[in-house]
C-alpha cells in the first residue's frame, strides 16, 4: 500500500506544506524577511508623535519639499502607467554619477535588485558567497533562487572593525562553484565599513567571471573622509555591480526606489528580467525632483552625521559598547539582558530593532534619531537600566 | 587547443551574450516585455492635451478624487517604509470581497504576482499551460521561471468568441507535467470572455494537484450579465488563484498595485518570496480610498461600457471587424495595411498598440477612450482610411 502510485485525482491536502511542495527548491526552505515591528499598531498605541522609531533605519529628516512637489503634478495622470524606460530619472542619476544611463536599472527598492541580482545569476548548484552579520537580504534572494549559501564569518569583535566584513576571507571563500558575490558598505546592521583602496584589491583578486554586488545603501551617510564609494571602480570591472537606494539618504523609503550601476551588458540582462512598470509614476518623479535638490541633501546627511557621533558619546558614556558607524544606526552591545532592556523601551514607546534573528542577540540597533528623538531615548535607556 | 580547459583567470568577453551565458536557462532565453510606443517621447512631441493615448488601455476618466486626497495625507512620511502588511488595504479588499484577509497577497501591480507565480510553482522540466492570445506576461513568466509553455490553440476567428481561450482544449491539454495554468478573464488582447459556469466546469475538470491563475484584470469593466466574476468558486477549489488590479477600473495604473486571492495556505508561501515593502506607501493608502468610492467606480465602468457600444458600433459601420469585448478595449481587424495605417494614425497623434508582437498582424487594439477621444480617433481613422 505504501508504494502504491499516488492517485492523481485523489484531494491534496492544502495545507501549506502541500503547496510549499508544489514549489520549487528554494522557496520550500524559505522564511519570509523580517520586517521588524508591526508599527501601525505601535502608533495607534502610542500616538504618532509620542512613538520614538527608531528600529527601521529611516531618515526623519524627511524628503526634500522638491520630491513631495513632484507628486502633487502627478496627481492628474494617476491613470497612466509609469514610463517604462524611466527615463527622466536615468537621466537625472546619469548626470550625478557620471555614468551612461545604460548603466543604471532602476528597482522597486534596493531589495527588488539584489533579489533578481540572485534570481538572474544563481540557481541550485551555484554557490553565492557574503558575509556573516550582512545585509539580511543577501540569504534570502541566495535561498528563494535555490543557489547554496557560503557565509564567511564576520571580523571579530575586538578587531577595529568589529563584526565587519572580512575581505581576505571572502576573497578565499570564491570556488568555481561560485557565481556571485555579495558584500554591503557600510553594512547593515553592523555599521561598518571598508576603504575604496580595499575594496580595489579585493576587486583585484576575485576571479572576473564571478559578478559582485555591492550594496551602498547608506553611501551617502558615510563620511567622505571613510571613501567608501565604489563607483571609480565600475569602469575597470565589468563584473562589479553597485546597488543604491532613495530610502535612505534621499528619505523616500515609502516610495520605494533603488537602482544599480554595473556594465551595460550586465544591465541588459537584467532588465529582461525587469517588470516594465516596476517603479511607481509618483516615484519616479519624486526621486528625480530629489536629486536636483543637492542641499537638503547635505544638510539631512550632515544632522546625521551630527548626531551619529553625540548619540555614540553618549552610549559609551552610559558603559555601553558602540562599534563604529558610516550610516544613520549604531549597533549597541546591551548583554543578556538585551532582550528585557528592548522589551521595557518599547513600553515607553522606544523602538528599537532587536538582532536576534541576525545572530547578534546581546546587541541592539538603533536607528540615529533627530536630536530630540536621541534625548528621549536615552531618558528611557536610563531609567531602564536604573 | 580546442579542448583544453576554460582559464578561470582569463578575461571574458563581457558582451550581453557572456552575462546572458552566466544566467539561469530561464533568463538565457527571455525577452523584455514590450510595453509599446514611447509615450514619453510622443507627449513631448504632440503635447499632452493633442496626443489620443489609445494603446495602454488606461483608464480616462481617471482615479476616484479620494484617492489624490488620500495621497496628500501621505505626503509628511514618505521617509516611513510603508506598511509591510498592508494591513489597511488588505481588510479593505477583504470587506470588498467578502473573504478574510489571510486570502489576499499585494503585488506591484498583478503583473509582479503573475511573474512570481510562475517563479514559486514552476522551474526547469516543468509545463505551464495557457492560451494562445493569452495576456502577455503568462509566456514572460513562464519564460523566466524557466519552465516550459504549452500554449493552446485560441478559438477561431468564426467562433462566436473569435480568438477566445479554448477551455476544454487547455484541460485536454495539462500532462501531469503540468504544474501551473494561466487564464484571463475577460482576456487581453483579445477582449474575449467566458461565464463563471462555464469555467466552474473547467475547474472540475483540471486535476486538483494543478494551480489555475485567473487573471481577472479587467473584471470591473465587465457588464454584470456577463457573469465573468470566479470568485464563487474559490471557496470550493483551494487550487484557483484569482489575480485584480487597480490599474483598470480604478484607474490608478501609476500605483502599481494589484492582488491575487487564494487559499490562505497558498498566500502563505506567495508570502515567502514578496518583497516587505513590495507596494509603496501613497500607492497603498490611494488603493484604500478608492475602494470606499463605488460611485466613482460605477461611474466610471457605466461611461466604457456606453462608449464601448458606441466605439464598436462606429468601427462595424465601417465596414471593420470587431470581435466583442468586455474590457475597456476592443480588437479592430484592419488587414493587410495594419501597419501603414498605424503609423498613418501615429502621424495625427494617435496611438494605438500594433498586434504584431502578439501573433496578429492584421489586427490594432484600441483603448476605449472619452467620448472626445473616440471621436477624434474616427476622425483620424477616416482620414487615413480615405
Amino acid at each position: 500500500m505504501m508504494d502504491a502510485a499516488p492517485d492523481p485525482n485523489a484531494q491534496p491536502a492544502y495545507d501549506e506544506a502541500w503547496f510549499a511542495s508544489r514549489a520549487t527548491a528554494g522557496v520550500r526552505r524559505l522564511k519570509a524577511y523580517d520586517p521588524g515591528h508591526d508599527l501601525v499598531a505601535l502608533r495607534e498605541r502610542f500616538g504618532e508623535l509620542a512613538l520614538v522609531e527608531l528600529g527601521s533605519n529611516e531618515n526623519p529628516y524627511g524628503a526634500s519639499p522638491a520630491a513631495r512637489g513632484a507628486i502633487l503634478d502627478e496627481l492628474h495622470a494617476l491613470h497612466r502607467y509609469p514610463d517604462p524606460r524611466g527615463g527622466v530619472l536615468k537621466r537625472a542619476l546619469a548626470e550625478k554619477h557620471g555614468v551612461d544611463a545604460c548603466r543604471i536599472v532602476l528597482g522597486n527598492g534596493s531589495h527588488e535588485l539584489l533579489m533578481q541580482l540572485a534570481q538572474v545569476f544563481a540557481g541550485p548548484g551555484d554557490e553565492v558567497v557574503f558575509s556573516q552579520f550582512g545585509f539580511a537580504v543577501f540569504a534570502l534572494a541566495t535561498q528563494a533562487a535555490g543557489a547554496s549559501a557560503c557565509v564567511v564569518p564576520a571580523l571579530g569583535v575586538d578587531d577595529p572593525m568589529p563584526l565587519g566584513h572580512d575581505l581576505d576571507a571572502i576573497a578565499a571563500a570564491i570556488t568555481p562553484a561560485t557565481k556571485l558575490v555579495y558584500v554591503a558598505n557600510p553594512n547593515n546592521p553592523t555599521g561598518t565599513w571598508f576603504a575604496r583602496e580595499r575594496f580595489a584589491r579585493f576587486m583585484a583578486a576575485v576571479p572576473p567571471d564571478v559578478i559582485v554586488v555591492m550594496d551602498e545603501a547608506y553611501a551617502e551617510m558615510a563620511d567622505a573622509a571613510a571613501q567608501t564609494d565604489a563607483r571609480p571602480l565600475l569602469e575597470q570591472h565589468a563584473n562589479l555591480v553597485i546597488t543604491r537606494t532613495f530610502s535612505k539618504g534621499y528619505a523616500l523609503a515609502g516610495m520605494r526606489v533603488g537602482y544599480a550601476m554595473a556594465a551595460p551588458e550586465l544591465v541588459a540582462v537584467m532588465e529582461r528580467v525587469r517588470e516594465s512598470f516596476n517603479v511607481n509614476g509618483p516615484a519616479l518623479a519624486a526621486c528625480a525632483a530629489a536629486l536636483g535638490d543637492e542641499a537638503h541633501l547635505a544638510w539631512s546627511c550632515e544632522r546625521n552625521a551630527e548626531q551619529r557621533v553625540a548619540l555614540s558619546e553618549a552610549l559609551r558614556s552610559r558603559g555601553l559598547r558602540v562599534p563604529p558607524s558610516q550610516t544613520n544606526f549604531v549597533l549597541v552591545e546591551l548583554g543578556e539582558r538585551t532582550s528585557k532592556i528592548e522589551a521595557a523601551l518599547l513600553e515607553r514607546g522606544v523602538v528599537l530593532r532587536p538582532m536576534r534573528g541576525y545572530g547578534l542577540p546581546t546587541y541592539s540597533r538603533i536607528t540615529i534619531g533627530t536630536r530630540d528623538e536621541n534625548r528621549r531615548l536615552l531618558a528611557a535607556l536610563d531609567e531602564v537600566l536604573a
